[in-house]
């Protein structure tokens, strides 16, 4: 049993909770709560971290074996003490199971390979970790086949993030570009995807567009919207009517909106 | 100029700000930064405090000058020296102003009498500051005419509320009800207003029903969706088609989705 903040394991769980570059070095985040333990994919569980108590129950030894994991004692499993565990959890009732995830290395082809029509949010510079997290969950729900992102975006591994995609993380392709213009756009052309750019100033009403064919929506970062530049590169400018004196929406609001229209176009062709 | 934090009138500031029974005691609400004054209708304006360092800027008292108040000094406005006004705040670097403003009583009646065709959200037990902030922003961009809550459902003056909706607090009709069974739905018969409730177990998925007339949708409590008992007294159940293993939206999404659905039913009739 771990009794002592400053054990090593310790200490890398909460810089792997704090910073995106240890996450990035070791290539592991962290979860927390049974609900986003049993949805983890058992094949990437690094480490589970038990508090005492919880290692007690019932309950802990029938979430591990539903993993394949011997219990509080076996290779993967540390049991931790209560007060330690309190410096793991940013909740203030922890429910005593953290585990490490070992990261997906994506790559852009792999991603643009779906099963189905391509539909994809590329997002630049979005930077609020809680519109990230619906995005994803949105973004599942919607039938979104991947979700690129500029490498000035938050970290999606972030524990903000993890929590508001409610075990979307696990399911949903996600990938850092360095450019999208360069990187991604190249590619989008080659395989017919066409580039919708979310924009206040679009003249296209984004419900008279067809998206039954492949599809990327461009969403900008929430203060200032999409750059110019990338504004620039996308086939159609698009924008979402408001009524009254709104002057935008919100990031993930729009996005949900743009993601369920293609969603319901696609339905609704079947 | 206010000089200490134990001045009455900021007590009652302090006071208004953490708690929805002096609110609605007072009849007033809070809201704070030059945005958010700029946008305030003036004839509701109860008072005005400036920090003493912005009282010093010339923004100061152009603002003050666009609602027809006299300037720092002024009747209606106090300069509170920036110590105590930080402690009115809760932004790290506050922008110096901070007002009240006397709410409206709505009753049923008026908030039904609307220009166009009644687009209504009912929102039972609804729980998080941002999801109402962020529903009533793009429901007033969706055409929404008005939002009843549960009387169990979080203030919509709490500060939280009033900084998601981004300005759409001063010109959404709101109104809170003890019963929503027994007081608004007789009413919403009585007018033709049909009642779809969003439900993971509905039938009908909620882009196949016609918005174009009196609409009224029932979104529940974040955690527990709607009571059966609401359910029952809607006269559609709705869903919204959800891909891979997502359970359930978020709750402003699921609104969200809904309200653009309306909204682009109605412009395309047009």
């Amino acid at each position: 049993m771990i009794t002592s903040s400053s054990n090593a394991q310790i200490k890398k769980v909460q810089q792997i909770l704090k910073k995106a570059k240890t996450r990035r070095e070791e290539g592991l985040f962290a979860v927390e709560g049974v609900k986003m333990f049993r949805e983890a994919p058992a094949e990437r569980i690094e480490k589970v971290y038990v508090s005492e108590s919880f290692s007690a129950k019932e309950e802990c030894g029938e979430v591990l074996a539903e993993k394949g994991l011997d219990g509080p004692g076996g290779q993967k499993v540390e049991i931790v003490e209560d007060r330690v565990f309190k410096s793991l959890s940013d909740t203030v009732t922890p429910q005593g199971v953290l585990c490490l995830i070992r990261m997906q290395n994506r790559r852009l082809e792999g991603l643009l390979k779906t099963k189905g029509t391509p539909l994809l949010m590329i997002l630049e510079d979005l930077q609020d970790p809680g519109n990230l997290g619906t995005i994803i969950r949105t973004g599942e729900g919607a039938g979104v086949t991947g979700v690129i992102l500029s490498r000035t975006s938050v970290d999606v591994y972030n524990p903000k993030v993890i929590r508001s995609t409610m075990g979307s993380i696990y399911r949903m392709p996600v990938l850092y570009v360095d450019s999208i213009a360069e990187e991604v756009l190249p590619l989008l052309k080659e395989r017919e995807i066409r580039t919708y750019a979310a924009h206040l100033k679009g003249k296209h009403t984004y419900d008279r567009e067809n998206y039954e064919k492949g599809t990327a929506f461009f969403i900008g970062n929430e203060g200032n919207g999409l750059t110019d530049e990338l504004t620039a590169q996308a086939d159609t400018l698009i924008r979402i009517p408001m009524e009254g004196s709104v002057e935008s929406l919100n990031a993930a609001m729009a996005s949900g909106i743009l993601m369920y229209e293609a969603s319901r176009q696609r339905r609704n062709i079947n």
